[in-house]
Protein backbone atom coordinates (compact mmCIF):
# COMPACT_ATOMS: atom_id res chain seq x y z
CA UNK A 1 0.00 0.00 0.00
CA UNK A 2 0.96 3.40 -0.80
CA UNK A 3 0.78 6.31 1.28
CA UNK A 4 0.51 9.85 -0.30
CA UNK A 5 1.55 13.01 1.49
CA UNK A 6 0.21 16.61 -0.27
CA UNK A 7 -2.15 19.37 1.01
CA UNK A 8 -5.25 17.90 0.79
CA UNK A 9 -7.21 20.97 -0.32
CA UNK A 10 -5.39 21.69 -3.68
CA UNK A 11 -4.77 19.36 -6.78
CA UNK A 12 -1.09 21.16 -7.41
CA UNK A 13 1.88 18.45 -7.77
CA UNK A 14 -0.14 16.00 -6.01
CA UNK A 15 -2.60 15.46 -8.55
CA UNK A 16 -0.24 13.95 -11.13
CA UNK A 17 0.52 11.15 -8.76
CA UNK A 18 -3.09 10.73 -8.01
CA UNK A 19 -3.64 10.35 -11.01
CA UNK A 20 -1.50 7.90 -12.00
CA UNK A 21 -2.59 5.79 -9.21
CA UNK A 22 -5.98 6.23 -9.59
CA UNK A 23 -5.55 5.14 -13.30
CA UNK A 24 -3.85 2.06 -12.28
CA UNK A 25 -6.19 1.23 -9.31
CA UNK A 26 -3.18 1.22 -6.94
CA UNK A 27 -3.77 0.77 -3.15
CA UNK A 28 -3.32 4.09 -2.01
CA UNK A 29 -4.24 6.47 0.83
CA UNK A 30 -4.26 9.89 0.53
CA UNK A 31 -3.04 10.70 3.79
CA UNK A 32 -3.75 13.82 4.54
CA UNK A 33 -7.12 13.42 3.68
CA UNK A 34 -8.01 10.98 6.17
CA UNK A 35 -9.20 11.43 9.44
CA UNK A 36 -6.15 13.44 11.62
CA UNK A 37 -3.81 12.45 8.87
CA UNK A 38 -0.89 14.65 8.60
CA UNK A 39 2.84 14.75 7.62
CA UNK A 40 5.31 12.50 9.57
CA UNK A 41 8.70 13.91 10.07
CA UNK A 42 10.94 11.67 8.35
CA UNK A 43 14.61 11.27 9.01
CA UNK A 44 16.27 9.32 6.08
CA UNK A 45 15.25 10.89 2.20
CA UNK A 46 13.67 14.23 3.73
CA UNK A 47 11.85 15.70 1.28
CA UNK A 48 12.09 19.68 0.71
CA UNK A 49 8.58 19.88 -0.39
CA UNK A 50 5.51 17.74 -0.67
CA UNK A 51 4.28 15.96 -2.57
CA UNK A 52 5.79 12.68 -1.15
CA UNK A 53 5.25 9.19 -0.98
CA UNK A 54 5.94 6.45 1.26
CA UNK A 55 6.46 3.03 -0.43
CA UNK A 56 7.79 0.05 2.31
CA UNK A 57 10.55 2.02 4.14
CA UNK A 58 11.53 4.60 1.11
CA UNK A 59 10.20 7.97 1.25
CA UNK A 60 10.50 9.54 -2.15
CA UNK A 61 10.16 13.03 -3.12
CA UNK A 62 9.72 15.02 -6.27
CA UNK A 63 6.88 13.97 -8.79
CA UNK A 64 8.89 13.11 -11.56
CA UNK A 65 10.54 10.81 -9.39
CA UNK A 66 7.68 9.77 -7.41
CA UNK A 67 6.26 8.81 -11.05
CA UNK A 68 9.45 7.46 -12.31
CA UNK A 69 9.25 5.00 -9.23
CA UNK A 70 5.61 4.30 -9.94
CA UNK A 71 5.41 4.03 -13.77
CA UNK A 72 6.93 0.29 -13.97
CA UNK A 73 4.97 -0.68 -10.66
CA UNK A 74 1.62 0.75 -11.89
CA UNK A 75 2.30 -0.48 -15.82
CA UNK A 76 2.43 2.96 -16.67
CA UNK A 77 6.29 2.70 -18.36
CA UNK A 78 8.33 1.58 -21.51
CA UNK A 79 10.31 -1.49 -20.10
CA UNK A 80 13.42 -0.55 -21.97
CA UNK A 81 15.45 1.65 -19.90
CA UNK A 82 15.73 4.37 -23.03
CA UNK A 83 11.85 4.73 -23.38
CA UNK A 84 11.66 5.15 -19.57
CA UNK A 85 14.55 7.75 -20.00
CA UNK A 86 11.85 9.45 -22.33
CA UNK A 87 9.13 9.29 -20.35
CA UNK A 88 11.18 11.09 -17.78
CA UNK A 89 12.27 13.76 -20.25
CA UNK A 90 8.88 14.10 -21.08
CA UNK A 91 8.37 14.22 -17.50
CA UNK A 92 10.45 17.03 -16.53
CA UNK A 93 9.27 19.34 -19.28
CA UNK A 94 6.00 19.41 -18.01
CA UNK A 95 6.88 20.17 -14.68
CA UNK A 96 9.15 23.13 -16.21
CA UNK A 97 5.93 24.34 -17.29
CA UNK A 98 3.98 23.72 -14.78
CA UNK A 99 6.48 25.65 -12.69
CA UNK A 100 5.76 28.66 -15.24
CA UNK A 101 2.21 28.56 -14.80
CA UNK A 102 2.49 29.17 -10.91
CA UNK A 103 4.58 31.62 -11.84
CA UNK A 104 1.96 33.57 -13.69
CA UNK A 105 0.38 34.87 -10.51
CA UNK A 106 3.22 34.56 -8.52
CA UNK A 107 6.06 36.25 -10.19
CA UNK A 108 7.96 37.60 -6.94
CA UNK A 109 7.68 35.02 -4.81
CA UNK A 110 5.87 31.98 -3.09
CA UNK A 111 5.35 33.82 0.25
CA UNK A 112 3.49 36.70 -0.75
CA UNK A 113 -0.07 36.90 -1.80
CA UNK A 114 -1.12 37.70 -5.58
CA UNK A 115 -2.64 40.51 -4.67
CA UNK A 116 1.13 41.93 -3.24
CA UNK A 117 2.30 40.88 -7.02
CA UNK A 118 -0.84 41.66 -9.03
CA UNK A 119 1.38 44.17 -11.53
CA UNK A 120 4.01 42.06 -12.25
CA UNK A 121 1.46 39.08 -12.52
CA UNK A 122 0.08 40.82 -15.64
CA UNK A 123 3.19 41.15 -17.56
CA UNK A 124 4.20 37.93 -16.57
CA UNK A 125 1.17 35.98 -17.39
CA UNK A 126 1.00 38.08 -20.68
CA UNK A 127 4.35 37.02 -21.62
CA UNK A 128 3.85 33.17 -20.69
CA UNK A 129 0.24 33.52 -22.97
CA UNK A 130 2.13 35.11 -25.61
CA UNK A 131 5.37 33.03 -25.82
CA UNK A 132 5.92 30.18 -23.81
CA UNK A 133 2.42 28.71 -23.95
CA UNK A 134 2.72 28.07 -27.65
CA UNK A 135 6.20 26.44 -27.31
CA UNK A 136 4.90 24.25 -25.01
CA UNK A 137 2.31 23.63 -26.88
CA UNK A 138 4.30 22.99 -29.98
CA UNK A 139 6.12 21.11 -28.54
CA UNK A 140 3.53 18.11 -27.19
CA UNK A 141 2.07 18.67 -30.33
CA UNK A 142 5.01 17.77 -32.46
CA UNK A 143 5.76 14.62 -29.88
CA UNK A 144 2.68 13.07 -30.25
CA UNK A 145 2.50 13.63 -34.12
CA UNK A 146 6.15 12.17 -34.53
CA UNK A 147 5.09 9.34 -31.92
CA UNK A 148 2.38 8.01 -34.26
CA UNK A 149 -0.26 8.39 -31.23
CA UNK A 150 -2.92 8.60 -29.70
CA UNK A 151 0.11 8.63 -26.89
CA UNK A 152 3.15 10.50 -26.29
CA UNK A 153 5.47 7.35 -26.22
CA UNK A 154 3.02 5.65 -29.16
CA UNK A 155 0.42 3.47 -28.89
CA UNK A 156 0.71 2.31 -25.11
CA UNK A 157 -0.71 5.28 -22.83
CA UNK A 158 2.65 5.97 -19.88
CA UNK A 159 2.46 8.82 -17.19
CA UNK A 160 3.35 11.90 -19.10
CA UNK A 161 0.17 11.58 -20.77
CA UNK A 162 -1.71 11.20 -17.63
CA UNK A 163 0.26 14.45 -16.83
CA UNK A 164 -0.35 16.24 -20.22
CA UNK A 165 -4.07 15.69 -19.90
CA UNK A 166 -3.91 17.52 -16.57
CA UNK A 167 -1.74 20.49 -17.88
CA UNK A 168 -4.84 20.71 -20.55
CA UNK A 169 -7.55 20.24 -17.74
CA UNK A 170 -5.66 23.02 -15.72
CA UNK A 171 -5.08 25.55 -18.50
CA UNK A 172 -8.29 25.60 -19.76
CA UNK A 173 -9.58 26.51 -16.32
CA UNK A 174 -6.73 29.28 -15.59
CA UNK A 175 -6.74 30.66 -18.93
CA UNK A 176 -9.95 29.68 -20.84
CA UNK A 177 -10.19 32.15 -23.34
CA UNK A 178 -6.83 32.22 -24.48
CA UNK A 179 -6.75 28.33 -24.72
CA UNK A 180 -10.09 28.39 -26.74
CA UNK A 181 -8.10 30.41 -29.41
CA UNK A 182 -5.13 28.21 -29.15
CA UNK A 183 -6.30 25.05 -29.04
CA UNK A 184 -7.78 24.68 -32.35
CA UNK A 185 -3.71 24.27 -33.59
CA UNK A 186 -3.27 21.33 -31.28
CA UNK A 187 -5.67 18.68 -32.20
CA UNK A 188 -3.62 15.92 -31.01
CA UNK A 189 -2.98 17.46 -27.79
CA UNK A 190 -6.73 18.19 -27.31
CA UNK A 191 -7.71 14.52 -28.26
CA UNK A 192 -5.31 13.05 -26.16
CA UNK A 193 -6.81 14.74 -23.24
CA UNK A 194 -10.40 13.68 -24.71
CA UNK A 195 -9.13 9.82 -23.92
CA UNK A 196 -7.51 10.01 -21.25
CA UNK A 197 -10.37 11.76 -19.49
CA UNK A 198 -12.40 8.84 -20.75
CA UNK A 199 -10.25 6.05 -19.62
CA UNK A 200 -13.09 4.12 -17.58
CA UNK A 201 -11.19 3.78 -13.77
CA UNK A 202 -10.05 7.78 -14.65
CA UNK A 203 -13.29 9.11 -15.72
CA UNK A 204 -15.02 7.38 -12.30
CA UNK A 205 -12.42 9.05 -10.37
CA UNK A 206 -13.00 12.73 -12.24
CA UNK A 207 -16.79 12.49 -11.54
CA UNK A 208 -15.50 11.70 -7.74
CA UNK A 209 -15.57 13.71 -5.17
CA UNK A 210 -11.69 12.26 -4.55
CA UNK A 211 -11.31 14.76 -7.53
CA UNK A 212 -10.81 18.13 -5.97
CA UNK A 213 -11.87 20.76 -8.08
CA UNK A 214 -9.70 23.42 -9.31
CA UNK A 215 -10.05 26.05 -6.54
CA UNK A 216 -7.93 30.08 -6.32
CA UNK A 217 -5.32 28.20 -4.00
CA UNK A 218 -3.79 25.91 -6.25
CA UNK A 219 -1.08 25.96 -9.21
CA UNK A 220 -3.94 26.31 -11.86
CA UNK A 221 -5.97 29.68 -10.68
CA UNK A 222 -8.51 31.61 -12.68
CA UNK A 223 -7.69 34.99 -12.65
CA UNK A 224 -9.76 36.81 -15.33
CA UNK A 225 -7.44 39.86 -15.57
CA UNK A 226 -4.35 37.59 -16.40
CA UNK A 227 -6.10 35.42 -18.86
CA UNK A 228 -5.38 38.04 -21.76
CA UNK A 229 -2.89 37.95 -24.23
CA UNK A 230 -1.11 41.20 -25.49
CA UNK A 231 -2.16 43.42 -22.09
CA UNK A 232 1.65 43.21 -21.75
CA UNK A 233 1.45 47.23 -22.78
CA UNK A 234 3.77 48.73 -19.91
CA UNK A 235 7.09 49.12 -21.66
CA UNK A 236 10.60 49.35 -19.61
CA UNK B 1 32.11 8.66 -26.24
CA UNK B 2 29.19 11.05 -25.31
CA UNK B 3 28.74 14.01 -27.17
CA UNK B 4 27.24 17.10 -25.48
CA UNK B 5 25.60 19.66 -26.90
CA UNK B 6 24.89 23.02 -25.18
CA UNK B 7 25.50 26.97 -25.94
CA UNK B 8 28.98 27.28 -26.04
CA UNK B 9 29.33 30.67 -24.70
CA UNK B 10 27.75 30.06 -20.96
CA UNK B 11 28.12 27.79 -18.10
CA UNK B 12 23.90 27.13 -17.17
CA UNK B 13 22.53 24.27 -16.73
CA UNK B 14 25.01 22.37 -19.34
CA UNK B 15 28.09 22.95 -16.67
CA UNK B 16 26.16 20.25 -14.30
CA UNK B 17 27.18 18.15 -17.60
CA UNK B 18 30.54 18.58 -17.62
CA UNK B 19 31.25 18.53 -14.20
CA UNK B 20 30.36 15.33 -13.76
CA UNK B 21 32.05 14.45 -17.36
CA UNK B 22 35.18 16.13 -16.06
CA UNK B 23 35.30 14.39 -12.71
CA UNK B 24 35.21 11.10 -14.25
CA UNK B 25 37.59 12.00 -16.61
CA UNK B 26 34.88 10.85 -19.20
CA UNK B 27 35.76 10.85 -23.19
CA UNK B 28 33.34 13.53 -24.75
CA UNK B 29 33.02 16.11 -26.79
CA UNK B 30 31.51 19.61 -26.08
CA UNK B 31 30.12 19.83 -29.43
CA UNK B 32 28.73 23.23 -29.97
CA UNK B 33 32.34 24.66 -28.66
CA UNK B 34 34.64 21.99 -31.39
CA UNK B 35 34.91 24.21 -35.01
CA UNK B 36 32.09 24.10 -37.22
CA UNK B 37 30.33 22.02 -33.96
CA UNK B 38 26.08 23.14 -34.16
CA UNK B 39 22.92 21.71 -32.47
CA UNK B 40 21.82 18.42 -34.27
CA UNK B 41 17.89 18.27 -35.60
CA UNK B 42 16.77 15.29 -33.62
CA UNK B 43 13.20 12.69 -34.56
CA UNK B 44 13.29 10.37 -31.69
CA UNK B 45 13.78 11.77 -28.19
CA UNK B 46 13.28 15.45 -29.68
CA UNK B 47 14.52 17.48 -26.50
CA UNK B 48 12.31 20.61 -25.39
CA UNK B 49 15.45 23.03 -24.93
CA UNK B 50 19.48 22.56 -23.92
CA UNK B 51 21.28 20.67 -22.75
CA UNK B 52 21.12 17.15 -24.55
CA UNK B 53 23.50 14.44 -24.81
CA UNK B 54 23.91 12.09 -27.82
CA UNK B 55 25.24 8.64 -26.37
CA UNK B 56 24.71 6.02 -29.23
CA UNK B 57 21.57 6.22 -30.78
CA UNK B 58 19.80 7.98 -28.25
CA UNK B 59 19.24 11.44 -27.22
CA UNK B 60 18.83 12.31 -23.74
CA UNK B 61 17.79 15.66 -22.20
CA UNK B 62 16.95 17.66 -19.15
CA UNK B 63 19.86 17.65 -16.81
CA UNK B 64 19.05 15.85 -13.87
CA UNK B 65 17.68 12.93 -16.85
CA UNK B 66 21.54 13.36 -18.28
CA UNK B 67 22.72 13.00 -14.93
CA UNK B 68 20.61 10.13 -13.90
CA UNK B 69 22.11 8.20 -17.38
CA UNK B 70 25.80 8.97 -16.17
CA UNK B 71 25.52 8.61 -12.67
CA UNK B 72 26.14 4.67 -12.28
CA UNK B 73 28.45 4.55 -15.99
CA UNK B 74 30.64 7.48 -14.18
CA UNK B 75 30.84 5.92 -11.02
CA UNK B 76 28.78 9.28 -9.20
CA UNK B 77 25.81 7.20 -8.49
CA UNK B 78 25.08 5.01 -5.53
CA UNK B 79 24.63 1.17 -6.22
CA UNK B 80 20.84 0.55 -4.97
CA UNK B 81 17.65 1.51 -6.20
CA UNK B 82 16.83 3.74 -3.38
CA UNK B 83 19.76 5.36 -3.08
CA UNK B 84 19.79 6.73 -6.35
CA UNK B 85 16.29 7.64 -6.50
CA UNK B 86 17.29 9.95 -2.98
CA UNK B 87 20.05 10.88 -5.53
CA UNK B 88 17.45 11.92 -8.59
CA UNK B 89 15.51 13.93 -5.73
CA UNK B 90 18.34 16.10 -4.49
CA UNK B 91 18.95 16.78 -8.30
CA UNK B 92 15.51 18.03 -8.86
CA UNK B 93 15.93 20.11 -5.93
CA UNK B 94 18.62 21.72 -7.01
CA UNK B 95 17.14 22.15 -10.44
CA UNK B 96 13.80 23.73 -8.79
CA UNK B 97 16.36 25.98 -6.66
CA UNK B 98 18.59 26.85 -10.09
CA UNK B 99 15.20 27.79 -11.99
CA UNK B 100 14.74 30.42 -9.36
CA UNK B 101 17.75 31.57 -9.31
CA UNK B 102 17.76 32.24 -13.13
CA UNK B 103 13.74 34.47 -12.26
CA UNK B 104 16.16 37.05 -9.90
CA UNK B 105 16.89 38.54 -13.14
CA UNK B 106 14.23 36.96 -15.72
CA UNK B 107 10.99 37.42 -13.26
CA UNK B 108 8.82 38.03 -15.93
CA UNK B 109 9.67 35.87 -19.36
CA UNK B 110 13.16 34.71 -20.92
CA UNK B 111 12.53 36.42 -24.18
CA UNK B 112 12.69 39.51 -22.49
CA UNK B 113 16.15 41.76 -21.00
CA UNK B 114 17.30 42.08 -18.16
CA UNK B 115 16.69 45.99 -18.81
CA UNK B 116 13.18 45.16 -19.57
CA UNK B 117 12.28 43.76 -16.06
CA UNK B 118 14.52 44.96 -13.98
CA UNK B 119 12.45 46.96 -11.45
CA UNK B 120 10.43 43.22 -11.38
CA UNK B 121 13.93 41.86 -10.56
CA UNK B 122 14.84 43.51 -8.18
CA UNK B 123 11.75 42.66 -6.22
CA UNK B 124 12.03 38.91 -7.03
CA UNK B 125 15.63 39.27 -5.69
CA UNK B 126 14.84 40.34 -2.64
CA UNK B 127 12.22 37.90 -2.22
CA UNK B 128 14.67 34.96 -3.10
CA UNK B 129 17.42 36.40 -0.65
CA UNK B 130 15.29 37.05 1.88
CA UNK B 131 13.36 33.71 1.81
CA UNK B 132 14.04 31.03 -0.54
CA UNK B 133 17.64 30.99 -0.46
CA UNK B 134 18.09 30.44 3.19
CA UNK B 135 15.00 27.46 2.75
CA UNK B 136 17.35 26.20 0.05
CA UNK B 137 20.62 26.32 2.30
CA UNK B 138 19.02 24.77 5.43
CA UNK B 139 17.77 21.83 3.20
CA UNK B 140 20.99 20.95 2.10
CA UNK B 141 22.98 21.37 5.36
CA UNK B 142 20.55 19.76 6.71
CA UNK B 143 21.05 16.89 4.43
CA UNK B 144 24.78 17.05 5.01
CA UNK B 145 24.39 16.89 8.62
CA UNK B 146 22.16 14.01 8.68
CA UNK B 147 24.38 11.97 6.11
CA UNK B 148 27.18 12.30 8.72
CA UNK B 149 28.88 14.02 5.56
CA UNK B 150 31.41 14.88 3.93
CA UNK B 151 29.09 14.33 0.95
CA UNK B 152 25.50 14.32 0.37
CA UNK B 153 24.60 10.83 0.47
CA UNK B 154 27.24 10.22 3.33
CA UNK B 155 31.43 8.68 2.55
CA UNK B 156 30.98 8.77 -1.08
CA UNK B 157 30.40 11.67 -3.40
CA UNK B 158 27.77 11.64 -6.31
CA UNK B 159 26.81 13.67 -9.11
CA UNK B 160 24.19 15.84 -6.62
CA UNK B 161 27.53 17.01 -4.83
CA UNK B 162 29.20 18.33 -7.70
CA UNK B 163 25.94 20.38 -8.61
CA UNK B 164 25.71 21.35 -5.03
CA UNK B 165 28.98 22.62 -5.54
CA UNK B 166 28.28 24.84 -8.78
CA UNK B 167 25.57 26.28 -6.76
CA UNK B 168 27.50 27.27 -4.33
CA UNK B 169 29.64 28.72 -7.05
CA UNK B 170 27.26 30.68 -8.88
CA UNK B 171 25.35 32.11 -6.36
CA UNK B 172 29.22 33.47 -4.55
CA UNK B 173 28.87 34.99 -7.97
CA UNK B 174 25.87 36.16 -7.93
CA UNK B 175 24.96 37.79 -4.73
CA UNK B 176 28.49 38.06 -3.24
CA UNK B 177 27.45 40.04 -0.41
CA UNK B 178 24.90 38.30 0.27
CA UNK B 179 26.29 34.93 0.46
CA UNK B 180 29.34 36.03 2.57
CA UNK B 181 26.65 36.79 5.19
CA UNK B 182 24.71 33.51 4.94
CA UNK B 183 27.74 31.47 3.99
CA UNK B 184 28.88 31.40 8.23
CA UNK B 185 25.57 29.51 8.65
CA UNK B 186 26.17 26.86 6.59
CA UNK B 187 29.61 25.70 7.38
CA UNK B 188 29.12 22.11 5.73
CA UNK B 189 27.91 23.47 2.26
CA UNK B 190 30.98 25.66 2.43
CA UNK B 191 33.20 22.67 3.14
CA UNK B 192 31.51 20.42 0.32
CA UNK B 193 32.15 23.37 -1.88
CA UNK B 194 35.73 23.17 -0.98
CA UNK B 195 36.17 19.57 -0.98
CA UNK B 196 34.62 19.22 -4.68
CA UNK B 197 37.06 21.89 -5.80
CA UNK B 198 40.28 20.17 -5.07
CA UNK B 199 39.21 17.15 -6.41
CA UNK B 200 42.30 16.58 -8.22
CA UNK B 201 40.60 16.31 -11.73
CA UNK B 202 37.77 19.03 -11.19
CA UNK B 203 40.97 21.26 -9.99
CA UNK B 204 42.52 21.20 -12.99
CA UNK B 205 39.40 21.80 -14.96
CA UNK B 206 38.48 24.48 -12.64
CA UNK B 207 42.20 26.08 -13.81
CA UNK B 208 41.45 25.41 -17.77
CA UNK B 209 40.04 27.42 -19.98
CA UNK B 210 37.40 24.16 -20.66
CA UNK B 211 35.95 25.97 -17.79
CA UNK B 212 34.15 28.97 -18.98
CA UNK B 213 33.80 31.73 -16.68
CA UNK B 214 30.52 32.78 -15.28
CA UNK B 215 29.55 36.05 -17.11
CA UNK B 216 26.08 37.91 -17.64
CA UNK B 217 24.49 35.83 -20.12
CA UNK B 218 24.44 32.69 -17.92
CA UNK B 219 21.73 31.55 -15.63
CA UNK B 220 23.93 33.37 -12.64
CA UNK B 221 24.90 36.50 -13.00
CA UNK B 222 26.30 39.33 -11.33
CA UNK B 223 24.28 42.79 -10.79
CA UNK B 224 24.80 44.65 -7.78
CA UNK B 225 21.73 46.14 -7.72
CA UNK B 226 20.22 42.43 -7.06
CA UNK B 227 22.16 41.69 -4.53
CA UNK B 228 20.97 43.29 -1.55
CA UNK B 229 17.96 41.43 1.45
CA UNK B 230 15.81 43.93 2.48
CA UNK B 231 15.80 46.27 -1.13
CA UNK B 232 11.85 44.82 -1.13
CA UNK B 233 10.45 48.39 -0.08
CA UNK B 234 7.97 48.73 -3.21
CA UNK B 235 4.33 47.59 -1.27
CA UNK B 236 1.41 46.84 -3.15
Amino acid sequence: MYRLFYWPEIQGRGEFIRLALEYAGADYVDVLRTRNGKFIATKKFTPFAPPYLVAGKEVIAQTANILQYLGPRLRLAPRREAGRRWANQLQLTIADWLAEVHDTHHPIGPGLYYEQQRREARRRAADFLATRLPKYLDYFEGVLRRSGGPWLLGKTLAYPDLSLFQMVAGLRFAFPKTMTRLEKHYPRTGLLHKRVAAQPRLARYLGSQRRISFNQQGIFRHYPELDRIGNNSEKT
